[in-house]
């Protein structure tokens, strides 16, 4: 059994935390919530969970509390937003509104940011757009590399994810948040925590053999979808947030998991499209219902219970924790608390 | 030993079968140029290969030979254009300049289309953009479905294909195109021509077993790369290139391979993105040069000879066919002989 929060004491907490790091309440009260919504919608390794080491990064100087976002370059549909070392929520949050303030106008915008940071799940900002009658997508360079190129062994990209949400009308909004990796590497570390086994197909070891036992992820890399094409995707996803942005890419990707005090200069991307410039919107959200009702009316295989759509996991998580508080399992409570002492601030 | 030809002679043979087929003059010159330049960089199953169909949909009053391409909706980023159910190669071309031109102004656009045909590969509407310091990015809905939701039996999904094309400076640029499947259809099917059996992983019949015999192809399905993962592209992709554009998705798709005369209503989609928006493209092309040789420096796996980009094999076998021709397999050449004679054109 886990204790279980909600989502104003999560959001409080995160909030008075940065406060006592120096970020302004503001600022603090943004990304607080939407940290305490990537827990909220089961994103769980990308919301609190990262608070501590978000909190060791901050002290040990490696990101501004104080940032000043500044447009690099701007055109009528476009945007390059400099985070000047900044947290990657309040970055890409500014990405996004001012993404989607251009698209009313433009029809669709594409906001590219540098000097960034981890900015929490791919679906958090995508889904900004969907929630204005917007199609959003997302793209980022991952904060640490996890994968040769295909047939290669030298680490040179991350699981580099793409988030597109897109709104309905009577079912969830269809939410895909995928790394172009089979497994994301946070899979891997809960199955090394659990003692489990990894299935073939996640992970090969230096000489190409399969890697089955996480406790040995160090040994071996992961393998990405579909082999040479998820190896492309993810090249091309990284060079658009990374290197067209000017943020890091390759060899210039700082492992923010054990390298606290480097700039990261981390990159992302959104895209807001408006729906209404292609069709009428309330028409749109009609047929995505459609769609969502073609699909699930598909016959299935022996053994498979039900056909899921992206983002209906999602949203039913996100259902059950809004009305059954949001589980914090004991050793993260025992985390959070030795943050909350080393801060001098009320735990959760 | 095939038989070899070249583009120029290509092109003319492509251009009059179309033009005694009734398309005016300057039209079948543009789509014979966009499918011999298929053939040209290698994309067999999309150039010259396709003739035939595209003679029996005409023929069958499947296509329409004078359309008029309108704009149904536009904003100064965006554009929807009806392609009068006229051939995709003509409705994409306009589209990827449109998109251009709009681009060159505002840094993004987006042009979407419906009521379109087959267009050929991916890639050549990509690489227009990446030809003007511009990043292309194309989606489109495959032309027949051949694979169900992940879990589902009922085919409501294509191939459905992303392409996008970078440029560089002194290497060749990176150009991805590839479809959601781990295996395109056409290499079932040239895999059912040659008495090959196909590696596990493409297709899986109706109980959920591998299939490997590409002569009982129609007894399964592709499998999505990634399972679920390429499930959800290939629906979002569908998505954005169909539903958004008033064009076909899921069950309303034709498959073009056994439905001659009913229209289509194909949908794709062309994103371009002026590079200067964001940064110097000189800095940028030299950038992806860097890019090249970071990944094809990367030490390498047992067995593995050389690190590969994406586009690589496309530019190679793009120079070794403008030199040395465009081979012309036996098989094809009769099927083509017999295009002319019916059409009462010289043979290629």
């Amino acid at each position: 059994m886990s204790e279980t929060t909600d989502i104003v004491r999560l959001r409080a907490f995160i909030a008075r935390s940065l406060v006592v790091c120096d970020m302004p309440g503001p600022d603090a009260e943004r990304v607080a919530g939407l940290m305490a919504q990537a827990d909220l919608m089961g994103q769980d390794g990308h919301g609190v969970f990262r608070l501590p080491m978000y909190v060791r990064r901050i002290r040990a100087g490696g990101m501004n509390m104080r940032p000043r976002l500044a447009r690099i370059s701007e055109r009528p549909a476009t945007a390059l937003i400099d985070g000047d070392n900044g947290m990657g929520h309040l970055v890409m949050h500014h990405a996004t509104e001012l993404a989607m303030e251009k698209a009313r106008g433009t029809g669709v915008a594409w906001v590219g940011a540098r000097h960034s940071n981890h900015a929490g799940p791919a679906s958090l900002y995508a889904m900004m757009p969907a929630r204005e009658n917007m199609i959003g997508l997302y793209l980022a360079v991952g904060s640490a590399n996890h994968m040769p190129p295909w047939g290669g062994t030298d680490m040179l990209l991350s699981t580099n994810p793409i988030a597109v949400a897109l709104p309905s009308r009577d079912f969830p909004p269809i939410v895909l948040d995928m790394a172009t990796t089979v497994a994301a590497y946070g899979k891997v570390k809960t199955a090394a925590q659990r003692g489990e086994t990894m299935p073939e197909g996640w992970m090969i070891d230096r000489k190409g053999r399969p890697l089955t036992d996480p406790s040995r992820s160090s040994e071996g890399f992961l393998l990405p979808i579909g082999g040479p094409k998820g190896y492309g995707l993810s090249l091309i996803f990284g060079i658009l947030a990374g290197v067209l942005n000017g943020a890091a890419f390759g060899k210039d990707v700082v492992d923010f998991n054990s390298d606290f005090n480097s700039v990261t200069n981390t990159g992302h991307v959104i895209l807001a499209l408006d729906i209404a410039a292609f069709a009428d919107p309330d028409q749109f959200r009609a047929e995505i219902d459609a769609v969502w009702r073609q699909m699930k009316a598909s016959a299935r295989l022996p053994g498979v219970e039900e056909i899921r759509l992206p983002g209906e996991r999602l949203h039913k998580v996100t259902q059950a924790r809004t009305e059954g508080g949001i589980p914090i399992p004991a050793q993260l409570r025992a985390v959070l608390d030795a943050v909350a002492e080393e801060l001098g601030v009320a735990p959760l």
